[in-house]
């Protein structure tokens, strides 16, 4: 049995993740592979129940706030992705740990170190094989957001917070290049779903 | 302004824990000095609301469940322990790190470095002043906490699960000596409230 591949889907407040999610995992089923689509924080009951507490309540320690996150995608990677990716499907996740990363770390000041012990942690060397990072404008993604209407705590954050996030998952791309792709998301939402397409059948399909 | 003391109660189900943490701060609190009581996981109100998640799902997967006692315990430490301890209060909490040591890595099997590593981000080199261990035969424990009549998830976990954490417990106790101290819980509460009353005086007062 050939692994299957994990894509993540990153960026910030509107930046059309969820909207791509769907269209990727339809596009590669059309074609006859066996996908799974999941999200963040979430993807498994403990993890759905952990993301009720994490954005229900709050403000949080900031370090606190990691640990809940990590406690999440510690049981969303064990009881979700790792049992698909082992049995051939593809996993395509709606956030990742790259989403810690940007908000807590870049975002809300978090020690990076936090980040890195959390992660070594709780994913145990698992990777994404490629991260499509949507980057959008601060105000363009919450103005998208906010047509949808179902603010969250993160969202009703200041513009100095969005614009490190945003700059957090820019730096984040840089760093990794062969896992990460920086994608223009203000196109029209079939524009970007081309350009997704194409980079997975350029990085992932044979 | 003197520092508080931070005293900790920890041992298995029924040993009395929560019987004695009333009685000491009763005691102390009569000879003048200003007393904190407070319980794990809980004692601030995000780490209440992860309590009810923790004790109401799972089974939880090792690692999360170690993750969220130290989310837990992190917003304990940061909005309830450390500003008490910093205005002179004695602060006495039924349960702390030690339990996650003794419940997920003794009795559950989490790898060591799992806990130190979350105890070096979550507590900072916060440390107990005292710990005392309650320590009773676990059939005992379970007997006396099943006919109080609130049984939780750990309780209903098998004996061998249990004997483990005993063992843990010892463990714990014989590592630190200048920390722990090791008392029979098998007496009646005045006589063992009497045996704390004295440690305490020995160890934290003039
Ligand atoms: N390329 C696009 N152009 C215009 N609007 C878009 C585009 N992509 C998504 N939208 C719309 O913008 C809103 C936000 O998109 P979506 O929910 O996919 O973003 P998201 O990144 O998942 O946001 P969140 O971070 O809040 O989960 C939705 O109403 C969606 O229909
Ligand atoms: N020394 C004692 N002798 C007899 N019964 C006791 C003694 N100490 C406590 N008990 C009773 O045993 C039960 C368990 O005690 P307690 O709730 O204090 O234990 P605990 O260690 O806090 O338990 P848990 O781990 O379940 O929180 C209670 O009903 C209490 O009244
Ligand atoms: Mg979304
Ligand atoms: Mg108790």
């Amino acid at each position: 049995m050939v692994r299957g591949r994990f894509i993540t889907l990153e960026g910030g407040e509107g930046a059309g993740k969820s909207t791509q999610a769907g269209r990727l995992v339809a596009a590669l089923a059309a074609e006859g592979i066996p996908m799974l689509r999941t999200r963040e924080p979430g993807g498994a009951p403990g993890a759905e129940a952990i993301r009720s507490v994490l954005l229900g309540q709050g403000p949080w320690d900031g370090v606190a706030e990691c640990m809940l996150h990590f406690a999440a995608r510690r049981e969303h990677v064990e009881r979700t992705i790792r049992p698909a990716l082992e049995t051939g499907t593809w996993v395509v996740s709606d956030r990742f740990a790259d989403s810690t990363l940007a908000y807590q770390c870049f975002g809300q000041g978090v020690p990076r170190r936090v980040f890195d012990a959390l992660a070594a942690l709780a994913l145990e060397g698992l990777r994404p094989d490629l991260t499509l990072v949507l980057e959008i404008d601060p105000e363009a993604g919450l103005a998208r957001a906010a047509a949808r209407g179902d603010a969250n705590r993160y969202e009703a954050m200041d513009t100095d917070f969005h614009a490190r996030v945003r700059d957090g998952f820019r730096a984040i791309a840089a760093a990794e290049p062969d896992r990460c792709l920086l994608l223009d998301a203000t196109g029209t939402p079939e524009g970007v779903a081309g350009a997704i397409l194409k980079a997975v059948r350029a990085r992932l399909l044979p």
